[in-house]
């Protein structure tokens, strides 16, 4: 079936543009600086003994589960981490390139709750994931699942990843996020992602199909979990994004300027754990500081401190010559002016940063607690915005257009002038959430504003999705697999 | 009496960082070039006498309407015109400079409709006009008023300029623009801010206190009424901009190229104009560039396309070394998402061009057909977002906050650290318009959304609103002008 919303076509974004330092050279070493120095003189929590060992054994000092580490670790692990990588899922065309100067949006990760318009407010459960992964297989702004869309919180916790997994691989052809607390959930998701592309695990070291984002227990802790998500990731070669998450005043001080340097130790401190975990590991800068209300502790996004961290993020990713990421976020309570203004923010800083991965592009609302279906149209019309932003202008005699100037007459119009005729379908970007009618249509048409019009279009889009096709043996061995996983899971530990 | 509204202090703007160029070296010359090509070539139709005779004496080539200039007339005007021009109202410490890394911001202008929540959408006029003016006093974002916020649609159309003119001037502190529908209406602004200054309009010469914009009637004609407002403006040294307004696939071509040609070339030609009347006078380069709804003819704004033509505009004025206007705007019928996502694409289009004034910067709704309250707080909120975007982030040792960092254990918080408490009231930027409560909170408080809450803050700026002071001589001397215009234009033309 043809689709009834017009959109642009899959494609992966580039911004050809040059970077927009907002830190002058001195600033990114300032910053540097200061993160060696946390890194060198309080170090990292870490609670994992393996982990220990592989620093330590590069010469870090190991003081109980404090590491400190001086900047030739750092260097050495700047030095075999790989500035470029490529995300391959079942569908090859649907790669995707992370680093340079490409630009990759993901789906919301991680809310506990869902909303749309019509059904409320209410838990994650799978019916919703499940119509989620439709939603960003259906639209083609969405490059990569991120880690659990609406988490299914009525399926056991210990075996829901497989079931999640299992609806990305068949309800799209998307790369996705494995979900990296613990080894098993994070293998789970390379086995499966293996199975979906008829390869073997050994094959997918050098062809990654999954990525994860580690999180820090800010301020300086790695929790166990964490670290072994973390190397198992890297021992397999998929890509994992450090990004710790790091609310100004809260997990950090108060000031943007420490609130950078955490962030920057913290990451450089997960970046050398993958390349001591296995040197050339793909590994992205991730970086997430915001600020918290300070009158209420309640955590703030898209707010201007968070948009300058995007774009000074982005500067010292490039310093060290890794694909950088970023993230898509509002603080807004429902889908309105607040929800759009504050993801402008945070999306103008990403490109403005120069980033590769904006995470959680489509559908945050609540300051990450709700996944909604109208913030998930919202964000994909303005990232469609920002795809068309970033298309180059057109210089070519045709485009300049002499000669329909000296057809049209002066005070005239070029409506009905065969240059325009010839070119008119696609001369600009048609949105489609967007009402560009005159007040009266508007009226006439029933004065909808954006959020139920957005509402129309995440239901045209569930009922024209198709399903993608998938090998029945395929299915069957990925269904296979999640069986033998559940019962070898059992009521333990994955 | 204390405001009960949280805003930024009064301050000029300035934007420090680089340029972001979207056209490369070459591509700016090949706008030129054409555009060049189009002032030779085809020319622009001038309906004013006096103009046609200043342009044949500078060696144009005068047939019939039509002059066609060189570029030499085109050199010569860019030699005289100043990079740089400052408005001065009547309270000396609200100056504006316009050029460098200034950036100054102004109240919507044109609408003949306004809309508020509460009494809906009705025909401009002066109670409006003067409420708009009171808001614009009360932000501090509101650096310059525009042209007719709000037309005062009851009274006469030839004398209601002086209405408009003596609210400006009691009501508010800061510069206006002057309706510059020939000669009358102009000079009436000039003498009426020179007596609220104090002095002569000689001595506004060389300290302009009003400004005015010329649009073009696109394609390529200067109108008489429009050549006359421009010519007094620039023979009394009050600062112009010449501000294409070009909808593409309607007053240019299709092509965001050809819109940028035909923009520049319309505008070389008016601001050749004021330099032909008063070498030096101040002069701006504006661009208005955006495209039409090719399926139904209307016009569109922030979309992609206007937000590059934003900075492609910026980069044009700079390699004619000219200050640089452009717009914020949106097509949307209601302040919502829609209302947001396209003013923040015009807003970043502007910045990222290096604007120096951005006009319509608070308050368009639908195009420009309609002022709106709402609009104008969810505006303010977006701009002082940009101010505090655009302040440098502080690198010394106390914002890096090393000792914080070693005070405060891994996995702890920083919210009763001493450095947090010297800082946390200041620390980051406060919204007066976004909600940052958690759901539940939200609930309890009504479950407002954006445009909701803006109706509350626009009730509580027009009740704290204070009058500026203003000495009875002066105010005497302005009704005195405006009875004597009044009695003078009769029912003639002013």
């Amino acid at each position: 079936m043809e689709s009834r919303i017009r959109q642009l076509p899959w494609r992966q974004v580039t911004n050809p543009h040059g970077p927009f330092p907002i830190l002058d050279p001195e600033g990114v070493e300032r910053i540097h600086e200061a993160s060696i120095r946390v890194l060198e003189e309080l170090g990292i929590e870490l609670w994992n003994a393996e982990a220990r060992q592989l620093f330590a054994d590069a010469g870090a000092i190991v003081d109980g589960e404090v590491v400190r580490i001086g900047r030739d670790i750092v260097e050495e692990a700047l030095r075999t981490a790989p500035s470029q990588c490529t995300l391959t899922s079942r569908n090859p065309d649907k790669q995707i390139v992370l680093g340079g100067n490409h630009v990759a949006f993901g789906l919301v990760a991680g809310p506990p709750a869902v909303h749309d318009e019509i059904n409320g407010r209410r838990a994650s459960n799978m019916a919703d994931y499940e119509q989620f992964i439709r939603l960003a297989h259906y639209f083609n702004a969405i490059h990569v699942i991120g880690n659990q869309v609406a988490s299914p919180m009525e399926l056991p916790a210990n075996n829901r990843h497989l079931d999640t997994y299992r609806a990305n691989l068949t309800l799209s052809d998307l790369c996705f996020h494995t979900l990296s607390i613990g080894r098993g959930r994070a293998l789970d998701g390379i086995n499966m992602m293996a199975i979906s592309r008829g390869i073997t695990v050994e094959d997918m070291i050098d062809s990654p199909g999954v990525i994860t984002v580690i999180n820090v227990n800010s301020p300086r802790r790695f929790d166990d979990e964490m670290a072994k998500g973390l190397m198992t990731m890297s021992e397999f070669g998929q890509i994992v994004s450090v990004t710790p998450f790091t609310l100004m005043g809260a997990m950090t001080p108060v000031t943007l300027g420490a609130g950078l340097v955490q962030q920057n130790a913290e990451a450089l401190f997960g970046i050398a754990l993958t390349q001591l975990t296995r040197p050339g590991a793909p590994v992205i800068y991730g970086s997430f500081t915001s600020n918290v209300d300070m009158k209420s502790g309640s955590p703030a996004f898209g707010t201007p401190e968070h948009a300058k961290a995007n774009v000074a993020s982005g500067q010292l990713a490039r310093r060290y010559g890794l694909p950088y990421r970023s993230s898509n976020s509002s603080a807004s309570n429902v889908v309105d002016a607040q929800a759009a203004y504050e993801t402008q923010m945070s999306l103008w800083g990403s490109i403005l940063g120069g980033t590769n991965l904006i995470y959680h592009a489509a559908g945050w609302m609540e300051g990450g607690l709700q996944a909604s279906y109208e913030k998930f149209i919202l964000d994909v019309e303005m990232l469609q915005h920002m795809m068309e932003f970033l298309t180059p202008i057109d210089l070519s005699d045709d485009e300049l257009a002499f000669d329909a100037m000296s057809r049209v007459p002066t005070g005239g119009h070029f409506f009905g002038d065969e240059h325009t005729l010839a070119r008119y379908t696609d001369a600009f970007y048609a949105p489609m959430l967007s009402d560009w009618q005159n007040h009266g249509a508007w009226l006439e048409s029933g004065a909808k504003n954006t959020t139920e019009r957005a509402t129309a279009l995440w239901q045209t889009a569930l009922d024209d999705y198709v399903e993608p096709t998938l090998d029945a043996a395929v299915a069957e061995e990925l269904d296979a697999y999640v069986a033998r996983r559940k019962a070898q899971i059992g009521d333990g530990d994955p």
